[in-house]
């Protein structure tokens, strides 16, 4: 018997953890951190500075540089710095969510490192993924996004999650469909436009609209239909702002034209009482119970047809089914499992050894 | 006796080696793979696809994917998988010249990494290069550069330097200032204006004008003065064009704003027999032989000064200065040095081997 892992949690550097807005990955890893010390592990956070966090915090950057997205150094400097870290300290694994700097670092660890997959793999990334397929464990967030890059080593799927106590269920909704996403035409807020339009229904639009070819998408394709009336949008709004529009909404419209590899926004709906409609690409079939939470549609007449039936479904069990499929529970347990068969995997334990 | 040595040559990822045009550190990369090569021993250039070379060459990119300069993938790719090759070859040394990924990736080298310093230290790269100082061996491109960052682990010195051949000693001049470089207030574009005024003299200007701050600088500072009689502007010219404009010149002027830590264009000027005038900072006072081969400058009225009596300068004593202190042998044998030194200091040769 295993008493408790020591574990690296390597989050991306550019925002705190858990995140002050905005955040998928940070969210998800601050969870899990929270949920592996909730079970006795030892657990260190290799994140920026201001994280809070239970356990351990290590950092490079006192304050996350948001100025510097995407740029070369902090993330180089982020990142080599967690592994050079990790491997003084005797961590029995290193989970990374960083993608590309931490899967290219991981070559050079001797100690073991799991990969968590937040972003999909598209023509630009899949040769670098190729090349270090070997380098660490990968871990993809639904099968679908497993699937679109099948010759990793993976090992099992895990779900993201959200915490459910932060979200209000709400049975009364308030007569409007809901877009809430950025303002690119993977995300179709164009296609939400046209079946508000074909419905008679009012659509509230929120989110960012980022510089470049996105602001051009949204003055050619959305700006136009903007009335305040039957179309308003709303821009970026604040976490709490987002649940009441959620909680609010008749139907959460999902109309994406990409495989967006898990979409927690579909999962924050459903905790908010709110179905879902999408179309059947990606992770949605893995997100959505269709007819019970909410429609897969594989044309745009269907997804018209599906909005409108869609205040037929039960709030309750939109937030039921959310609830009992994503726990956070089921996430942290399926990474230690993760955890416990690499380890395995690679000779560090024996193989029937189990955790206390 | 040692026979000959094995080397990996890491390039930055963005530009060919050489470059087609502009590109100081493939310049660099490629003049010291030729040298080495000439001189027997097995270089390998990690490279991008299309380069040019002697020697053996290793890339992930197969064209330089110039659309994406400064973002992480490429980067952490092209950094990584090289890492990844040099670990499994039996290399006596590894010779970065990438900068921030090459230093963090040698942290987890077990072959010795030798990473060339192209660039400033400024407060944001600092902490980053104090971090991993132990990391690598580091040679400065100057001494100046090596007092901005003293703490790290330096071997000597070595200077960039040209192949002389391909510049053209001319010594009858056209009468005429140049200014060569990008603008920005660092570079001083707006000196070498105000210097061409008071003397009455011709100023060409060419280089590129980046987007962002650096076009507001020249829109405000540059553009109103150019009349295209006494103050002409050129933008971005050939690499042909650039060397009969400083072979044409009176005075290649430099009115640096900051510490450059070289100034590969000073060395430019020199070899095709013309004077150059700089402030006295960075690099300056190692490349240019004040009263013989230019002048340095402490304020701005002796710059214009000296601008001003630097046509008394002969050309020959220009290329000759440039070409008798910067020779390529010299950079080929300061880099066979240092690899010696540091192959003697990790205690992989004995104290008294030398090569053959």
């Amino acid at each position: 018997m295993l008493d408790k892992l020591k574990i690296a949690l390597i989050a991306p550097v550019w925002l705190r953890v858990p995140p002050v807005s905005y955040g998928g990955i940070e969210i998800i890893v601050s969870l899990l951190a929270d949920g592996l010390v909730d079970r006795g592990h030892d657990v260190t956070q290799l994140a920026s500075g201001d994280s809070l966090k239970k356990g351990k915090l290590v950092s490079v950057y006192d304050q996350p540089p948001k100025d510097k997205i995407g740029s070369i150094l902090p993330d180089i400097f982020h990142g080599a710095s967690a592994f050079d870290y990790c491997g003084q300290e005797n961590f029995d694994i290193i989970h990374d969510h960083t993608g590309f700097s931490g899967v290219a670092l991981g070559a050079f660890s001797a100690t073991p490192v799991l990969s968590t997959m937040h972003g999909e793999f598209n023509d630009q990334t899949k040769p670098f993924y190729r090349r270090f397929k070997d380098a660490v464990y990968f871990n993809a967030i639904s099968d679908c996004q497993k699937r679109s890059l099948p010759e990793l080593r993976y090992v099992q799927t895990v779900y993201n999650t959200i915490d459910f106590s932060s979200y209000p269920l709400k049975t009364e909704k308030n007569g409007y469909l809901l877009f809430l996403s950025r303002f690119s035409p993977q995300k179709g807020a164009h296609l939400a436009i046209e079946t508000a339009k074909r419905l008679k229904k009012r659509l509230i639009l929120a989110g960012k609209v980022d510089k470049g070819a996105d602001t051009e998408y949204f003055k050619k394709n959305i700006e136009p239909y903007i009335d305040d009336q039957q179309i308003c949008f709303l821009g970026e709004v604040s976490e709490e702002r987002k649940r009441e529009l959620m909680a609010g909404a008749d139907c959460f419209v999902f109309p994406i034209q990409w495989d967006e590899p898990f979409g927690l926004v579909m999962l924050e709906a459903m905790a908010c009482g709110t179905p879902v409609v999408a179309f059947n690409r990606g992770a949605a079939g893995e997100v959505v119970s269709p007819g019970h939470t909410g429609y897969l549609a594989d044309t745009f007449d269907e997804f018209v047809d599906m909005v409108g039936k869609s205040d037929e479904l039960d709030a309750h069990d939109c937030r039921h089914w959310a609830e009992s499929q994503f726990p956070i529970d089921r996430m942290v347990s399926g990474y230690i499992d993760n955890y416990m068969h690499i380890l395995r995997a690679e000779g560090r334990i024996a193989q029937s050894l189990t955790l206390a």
